[in-house]
């Protein structure tokens, strides 16, 4: 039988239908050839995104997008390779701190990163703020490193998943971006790309994430497991708190020295973003088979940081890649970075939020990220949060330091960092950060 | 303030908000100048298939279309212009009995019609089954013929309503078409642009209906109604009976030649048909402010035909179009028509059902319509039902007449129209043909 037109497949999902693996496979390969044009898709995408997709549509999409592209194949390093993906959040550096930690407990990990989007940053962004560091490698070269350090941080190649990223560019322009099937298969049609064997996902809930209610956070974790799962990775996901800002800086050196701290192992007052790093670290440490439990892994990777093993990885990592690892030894020696202001409190009090919504499309406008995809962006503008949630402040205490090119701005920026912060009469209770862990088994705390 | 984005209208649709008259019309606006890319609209238009447009949101997209091109000025011709539009049907040869009766009684009947639309035929293409019959005079001969003969019978032009023809071109291949909102505001975009005082509208429902449900039905007609309203024009929906093919012929020339005959008086056996066309030419004389009422109307009508007058109208109009008067006075001597085949009834009974999807759709097989929009059509082609709902049949009798040039294919042609008629011990009660008029006022039946 000839396969359906592409307007049969889209009244098919308009009318609420399942469409079948195999027409859906032929759907997105006749796209990624130019064979159906961008007004079908859109319709497509519009009709799926109001109708829904399926577990079985979800997959069936998520491996046409996969083998539109180069599949790696990362068999000649030994060991159980794994990585890790954030579905995005405000000052949200946990690859930097964690990548090291896995890697130098023994796990590869083979990292393909993504760009800033919207009001969150990207690790590739932060990345690049290291003077030097260089994201381009070739494949043969990102398969070098990973055998020689058990680390490698790239960027998206052309060769994978072309389709996503075709697919990407449409639904930018076209509303159909939050839809949790898209978004599943769009992280797992790339993940599965790179040649991994675990996958450990850190799906952000609150209102500084892309998911602010926690259903849809849920359903997305679930969706993205089920993926894994039906692909064979073993995939855990964890549901983490993105209410305020992760950690106290936000912006792309600002982060980057954040978590070379981090990996020093000067984390006081970074609880929440510890928190969130030890207990990913330990997922993939335990997928990685290094650790007999997530738990147990925890604490191996508590002890890579203590021992400055994670830190070492991670300077071997910015020395084979390019980058300035004397930045690397003494951060505050980056050229470029100058205090451009301070927030001060307006009142006494406690800390009760800080809206990290708020806080990252500040820090986009200050220079940090992007407007529209072709903006460069500053990589030392961002601030750094003096106080965190649950913290006391008196009037006139400096809330935050900005730093931006961006001079003029600077009394808009430091009344929006300003409004970010809700202040009360008392100390509200210390956030949990973690929200819940999926894995096929089901939920658990 | 600026004008939100594409985008920005396409998500709030999407959401189920509603899009403000301006914001539509640059929407619309920029759609037709190719600002607009195809993919942006056509995901606006799923949005708005799945989330639908309110009133408010219908006129200001109607008035958008019908002011992208030309809006014609008749008021050079004295009297209350009124036009009929069908929402399509088989065998709905309606408009070449009405138009003439219409203008014989004296209100001037500005037609502009449409090509065959799936398993429907279209008005246009059956008046170009009269040989050398043109249909694309210049607007100026349009309204020159208006004022000579009351009646003018053309094609759509590049001139009006472009928008539609752009949109209807997307909405075709992007699963959008069958939504009430855009069906009416596409009709309505027309018809308002001819130039007209008033509109009556044959909204058709049942299984040869483009609106199946009677629900649908009527809510097509309300809301092409209150369009016309909303732009002044009086206008009366009619909700008419399309289970089983209208009068005896599907196919242009054979639909023609049974107008023909109609308009002569000869109508045996064509209750319905005659039953639709007289209560829609009542209503556009009662429109037309020549009759006293809608009943007075019909029986108008009915002497026009008895006069000859209808007749003599419509013979006029084919010799001013440069159509070969000859074929009418003599339907039988127009070349190429041969009888093909003969359905012959599988058991002894009566009709219950004719299904008129399959009637058509089997039309347009035999090449009396097209199955891209490229295809030629044959005029010849089609079908002559000789036993219609409610008549007895011996097993054996002719059904039908098949007329097609596509003579490998008769055996095929000939069993799916014997399928497409249900037979039964008993003969079913007459159909009721008039399922309801809509007025501003209300149902009435």
């Amino acid at each position: 039988m000839a396969s359906p037109r592409p307007v049969d497949l889209i009244r098919a999902k308009r009318d609420g239908h399942s469409v079948s693996a195999d027409d859906l496979t032929a759907l997105i390969n006749a796209y990624t050839a130019d064979d159906v044009p961008d007004y079908q898709m859109s319709a497509f995408l519009m009709a799926a995104f109001l109708k829904g997709l399926d577990a079985d549509e979800t997959a069936a999409l998520t491996r046409a997008m996969l083998h539109s592209g180069t599949v790696l194949d990362l068999s000649h390093t030994p060991g159980t390779k794994v990585d890790k993906h954030s579905t995005g959040g405000v000052g949200d550096k946990v690859s930097l701190i964690l990548a090291p930690i896995v890697a130098a407990c023994g796990v590869p990990v083979p990292m393909i990163s993504g760009r800033g989007l919207g009001h969150t940053g990207g690790t590739l962004d932060k990345l690049e703020s290291i003077p030097d560091f260089r994201t381009d490698l070739s494949i043969a070269a990102y398969k070098q490193q990973l055998a020689d350090l058990g680390l490698v941080l790239i960027g998206q190649t052309a060769e994978i998943a072309p389709a996503d990223r075709k697919l990407y560019a449409l639904r930018d322009v076209t509303g159909t971006v939050e839809c949790i099937p898209l978004i599943a298969a769009s992280i797992m049609s790339k993940k599965l790309a790179e040649g991994i064997d675990g996958l450990v996902l850190d799906v952000k809930c609150g209102r500084g994430a892309f998911m602010s209610s926690e259903a849809d956070a849920r359903r997305l974790a679930e969706t993205l497991v089920s993926i894994g799962h039906e692909f064979g990775k073993a995939t855990v996901a964890r549901m983490t708190r993105m209410d305020a800002p992760l950690g106290r800086a936000v912006g792309n050196w600002p982060e980057m020295q954040e978590s070379i701290q981090c990996l020093q192992g000067d984390v006081e007052g970074l609880d929440d973003l510890m928190t969130v790093t030890l207990a990913l670290a330990g997922e993939m440490l335990w997928l990685g088979g290094e650790a007999a439990s997530p738990e147990a892994g925890v604490a191996q990777a508590q002890e890579a940081i203590d021992s400055g093993a994670a830190f070492d990885t991670f300077a071997r990592v910015v020395d084979a890649q390019g980058g300035d690892v004397t930045v690397v030894h003494d951060p505050a020696a980056r050229a470029g970075m100058a205090p451009a202001g301070t927030v001060a409190a307006p009142a006494t009090g406690y800390v009760q939020a800080i809206d990290a919504f708020a806080v990252g499309m500040t820090a986009v406008r200050m220079g940090a990220g992007r407007r529209v995809k072709e903006d460069p962006v500053d990589p030392t503008a961002g601030l750094v949060l003096h106080k965190k949630v649950g913290e006391a402040v008196a009037k006139g205490d400096p809330l935050a330091t900005l730093y931006t090119a961006r001079t003029e701005d600077i009394p808009a920026f430091s009344s929006a960092i300003g409004e970010a912060y809700t202040l009360a009469d008392t100390a509200p209770p210390a956030p949990d950060m973690l929200l819940g862990r999926y894995t096929m088994e089901g939920w658990t705390d």
